[in-house]
């Protein structure tokens, strides 16, 4: 269709490889929704007449009832500008007017992106609120905490999942940040430069729910770091995601600390008595996945020159694929939650495990007047000799049992953000608050989208109805 | 001095392998400024008497003043605190009290981050400026855009910078996001699970200029996204100059466009006529390589369990490498950018190469009634036959002449964002005020930051006073 | 099937999440000649009979007839037992005995990875002859050569040609190299450790035309470093070609040295008179994503303890996409070679600019007598400034005009590896032996393995019309 | 030194951006040797006399005496050179004749490349001799074998240790792959395309310990492909360690199955009695490190146009650092294995636990005619109701206690790979003549080398004493 100036068809490998239909029904349906707004704005302008824009919608209204199918092409924008010619006829030739594809495609991977964060983080909430039962659940379960995968210090179960929580918390943040750079509108921008043709740039953006425009029309389809915005989120989501993941893969196996729901187990083909945490495994290699396809994006980016160049669309995919399996990811691990079952009674006995009061002890020794590094010394010298160590101790008037305590321990730890009750309590209460007031964040932008899209439509309704 | 609890030393080669020492040397001073902080701590919470303190910061001050020269060790908190004990005997072995590397390593690496990142900012500012300075100067000089390195579409310098300056506001806004997850103290978290020792670490948080505190102590020393954040957004900066670069290369070198300056070129060992753009090849290259520095810091820490573990520590060094490099590349450019000249005459000359007025023909024949896809057919079938060209416009009433006026096509592009002459200067005016703004909120934050670690050299002058 | 353990089913979400099914096409018909070559190892060995072995066999036959199709389950091992245990009854049962999933999935993949290596290694070979032949077309064209993409030295297109070949012929190398660690059979390792049904694993590994086994079980099912092995040398490939098109992009665009055939450009859908590189950039775009999919496949990888894990299944998609993205990505090439009509003219035109000469007059005035780094300073000095420098050299006898030309230039660098026509012939008849050498060494492995296949099917036969 | 035809200076900050000083200590010694060669080449030729040669072998063996220490300048050729001048006059000036920094460096780099990967060859074979021995100390010590972190089945640790060398076998001949691609001389290309000084590539190529040239000169000053190998070998190399440290991070922590020696633990600041596997943790910290290496490196690369680029520059420190690394890492490991102390009995009285007995019931209920998919669903059904399960297997004439035996079920499996005493000694005997070869090879190529070096220093002693 767009080849007239060439003697030649394509060749037939090299259109397979260029061609981006296969990953294009992810933005089959933003594409129309580019198109209605699109003849919205040239009918407005009066660039286009009410008959023309009427037969172009219709024929839009019956490409998006029909679905992606069996479009076929170079990509999606030409084969629906195909197929609205050939139901509109000449109506139709005039929809691609004061547009290119550069603007266009942009569009439509910024209304992908923006659908799709918004997304993520509705269910990066519901995994968070799902984490914060958990916390409530087990407020009071003592469990050892570990660094370098070796017993530490007794710690609780909840302020461990305060933080899970917390790192949640901060993902949801990038996704806002993306977010903020993602919903502003290219459209109109034509292939670089503009167009000579009026358009109401700020109409289009309103039809379409963004938030604002790309100014510079140069900038607005040169650029794809908003994509990066949006992987980096997905990229931090997924790497904690995988820490979690990498916990329960632990604790259900020689720790004996939690019990993978059956849901979101698998089975051998050949070891009949084996119950895997396939879920978790997955979802930590898929975390290792999107690093690599948020290396691609970068890669692929580096250096490019103005405008479009068509190594950009090996990035859209990886738009795609990465926050689809974000977003798959957080919404299975949100229903997991909810059914681990951690074994209280394993967690407390392992508290104190491998001599875990040793800071208690050093510690102690300090109020006894020990600088610490001399108390830390002692400690260290006698922990794996118990007669000596109580000796030890007794000369400073200190009876060892009395430090192994786990309860007591973590009750001691008063300061902010530690293991007390009363700061487990203060973080939960915070941390439900934070949730609601994210919550609304959400929603408040979930109605403001809405209201605009549903204005779309209203207007497509009028110039049908005229 | 640790290792009372072992029989043997360790191995030589292991602790070349583990040790932190030669890149610790970026975080001397911050550690030293966490050390300050953390006494005045246990002071305030009486953990520690003034005499202690006293001799404790005269031994930091001491240390501080001889720098990081001769430092041994596994890693830089351990071999300071080696030498205050030294110096301060006794006293000196209380400083790590109520303290552990993990809390203390993340406090250091949030300060060298956030100073950084400012830094950054402040780079990525003044770069912005030569920008939209370059703009004004080339204000109205037309220049071919290209699309796929082909020539397009007429446009104009100054617009095409715009564009630059806007992808770096971005990165600016990139690197306040990351900022405002970066600058919160961890210091007071202890191992994993707080202390029972009493320390008030809003004050702490407050004396080393922080904006807050990271609440959970397991999070405070289990995570290093904060890393990531500031990494991600060196990274974004370093793609957007790579971009510049590579512009800079391409229309320096063929396309004769414009001059590298001297000072920023090299020269061959054995081709004696060359001028090479090397410094703007090496700021492409590092582009390159700092998508390979993010990579390691994700692939590092994905699937670790909580709490802290040894593999963090190759973390740090990739945010040491890549903030100052990023730095001093922007810097660079910042400087490159006055001196660069461009050829007005050979860009102008070639704005209509390669028949860029051909969009110009179809929109003219969309304004006599031809849709677009048609007029597009026609002009792609007829533009490399000027002839044919010509007697196919007649009939429409077209003179092909009057379409070949670049200066005609730029100004006609009146829409919001576009290339006539109000639209660049409402964009330049805009952008001003933009980085009017961007410095206004730097400058407050460095003030805020000064004004709170003034005041630990305040808190520590008064304790030498007593 | 498979989970009689379990009381609940697996949840919905969690399946979409684990399911290779989407991907398992690439090895649909691998794990059905799998399966036969099993049964041939279990009726061989008596663990199962004739009757049963006919049963699975002509189930088999049926599935791979039938194709994917509509398969369904957790994957495609899974799957076909399933339909095996529809069509052949309580026989179909027994086709899983003294096998794994893990043995399975890691023959699949080896087979893959087997057949697509040497397919890509075909591919590169026809690519070198189609370059090879360019050079040979091109055989005495003189053309400008570039560092830092500045005019640097004459040089000719065919010596410029030849190494591009040799970049492939190194990974060529590369494939190779990777094939001799792919081409090894894990099956009949069973789960990690083996089974004690008598299993004759060489027999099998005939059977698939693998060139031997993997010995050592654990080993088998635990490791994928072959798919990087595989995925690096595709990538080493598509960084090839990302240099080649790169050139391609360059010089079609305002270097004017070469005209990209239309079967392999675009067009835009605005501007009518554009014609894109766009099968170009999409391959350099490719290389930049197969950068990220060998990291995230390394990501994935990255300290998971042994045996079999499911993160593992991850990577297996990167295998299938890198290899077949490669193979498309060099079959464009090599068809885009042959039509590449390059501009003598402007190639010779241009040979010269930007005083590429300037070596040589250094060079002569050393010939003269003069240290080649004060003859380098006197031309640096002199050689914008033609009269000087026309003065300076008389004084040594040297005629600047005898010195700027290139065809004389390019002729007098007969070292090996140089420019001369002498050694220009050299190197191509060099390179058509190493082609035919390639050439051989590829057929023989194609035939050493087609005919142990032929073997597979053969005794598959028999078993039928027993 | 170079700069004649500027008239300014380079900027500082610009300098310092693209100078690559501080790492070019890594290839100072290399950079004298590429200049004993070419010296040595130009006065075979009778481009210099022997008096020139003479006084600027002086200079260079005075220069490498001195060592690195206080060169300045943009890198260590130039600096080397301008010392050369300084020491040996007018005759200094000539050695950069013929020659330029594009093959200089090209060579250097090779020279590094190979040493250091030879030097990683011959720690690796170690760390694999390290790893049979302890086979041999644990030939029948009866283990858990694991999938999915889950028990599985009985295994061997000596079983499980040949599957370590295994991997590690690959990584020797990965290294072997990138060496026979290294080992090649590219000096003598000058810039990008010869030179018309007559010079003799072998003999340089021989001096130099290569084993042959890089052919085609545009090829050898344009290509970092070599480095990849180099990278890549080193980063397999890495993941294979991450492997091996995970599992003895998780087996010295819970699972209990090895004491990590003192040597290579570390102690915390704060928790006396710690013992943490700190060095391993670093191993698979810079497993990860050296995946974005790789990344960082083939991004750098993508897309360059030929000949030399300054980007290259940006790929040198990577490759000295990830080989560097990557030697320490596996010295380190092969130092600390033969330390490693096994606990037998916690392995042999795990071996059997979470009924890791299951598959050899289900095996059992086949050999008794129930077709296998069958008894897996039968042994699923009942494997956690023992009774239950007696019942049903009596039915079969079974007795479950029989098939508790881990000795006879790790005996039982004498197929290829296996676990069977016979099979574990052969495998044994295997890798060490494995071994044995690979130590020939690695010995004849350090022969070889060493004999032309020799020859090179001799040729120099010559040349002193004309």
């Amino acid at each position: 269709m767009l080849r007239s100036r060439m003697k030649k068809e394509i060749d037939k490998d090299a259109l397979e490889l260029i061609s981006s239909l296969s990953h294009d029904k992810n933005i089959f349906y933003y594409d129309i929704m580019v198109d209605y707004a699109h003849v919205l704005n040239l009918l407005k302008n009066k660039i286009i007449n009410t008959n023309d824009a009427k037969k172009i919608i219709k024929a839009l209204l019956e490409i998006e009832k029909h679905g992606f199918g069996d479009l076929n092409g170079e990509d999606v924008h030409e084969a629906i500008e195909r197929k609205v010619i050939e139901i509109a006829g000449e109506s139709g030739k005039k929809m691609h007017t004061a547009r290119s594809r550069n603007d266009e495609i942009a569009t439509c991977l910024r209304l992908f992106a923006r659908d799709n964060i918004l997304n993520l983080m509705k269910n990066i909430i519901e995994l968070r609120k799902a984490i914060i039962n958990k916390a409530e659940e087990y407020i009071d379960t003592i469990m050892p905490g570990f660094t370098h995968l070796q017993y530490a210090q007794p710690t609780k179960l909840s302020h461990h999942l305060i933080a899970y929580h917390d790192m949640l918390e901060r993902d949801f943040k990038r996704c806002l940040n993306a977010f903020e750079r993602i919903n502003l509108c290219p459209l109109g921008c034509a292939a670089l430069a503009s167009t000579s043709f009026p358009l109401d740039r700020s109409y289009v953006a309103n039809l379409l729910g963004f938030d604002g425009v790309i100014d510079n029309c140069m900038d607005a389809v040169s650029s794809r770091d908003f994509i990066f915005d949006a992987v980096f989120a997905a990229t931090s989501t997924m790497l904690s995601l995988s820490r979690i993941a990498e916990e329960i893969i632990l604790w259900s196996s020689e720790f004996d600390f939690v019990e993978v729901p059956e849901e979101f187990a698998s089975v051998s083909s050949i070891m009949p008595q084996k119950k895997n945490p396939d879920t978790l495994e997955i979802i930590r290699g898929k975390a290792g996945k999107i690093i690599g396809e948020l290396t691609s994006s970068l890669a692929i980016y580096k250096g490019l020159p103005f405008a479009y160049n068509r190594d950009f669309q090996e990035i859209n995919d990886i738009l795609y694929e990465s926050l689809i399996w974000a977003i798959k990811s957080v919404k299975v691990m949100k229903k997991l939650f909810p059914s681990l079952v951690f074994k209280k009674e394993n967690l407390e006995k392992k508290a104190m495990k491998n001599f875990s009061y040793a800071t208690e002890i050093a510690d102690e020794l300090v109020k006894k007047g020990v600088p610490f590094r001399e108390a830390h010394s002692i400690v260290g010298k006698f922990i794996s000799n118990e007669s000596e160590l109580k000796k030890k101790l007794e000369k400073f008037g200190i009876i060892l049992e009395d430090l192994k305590d786990a309860k007591k321990i973590v009750e001691s730890r008063k300061n902010l953000g530690g293991t007390s009750k009363e700061e487990i309590i203060r973080m939960i209460e915070n941390r439900k608050w934070k949730i609601k007031n994210d919550e609304k964040i959400l929603k408040s932008t979930f109605e403001r989208i809405n209201s605009k899209i549903k204005n779309l439509y209203k207007e497509i309704e009028e110039v049908l109805c005229t």
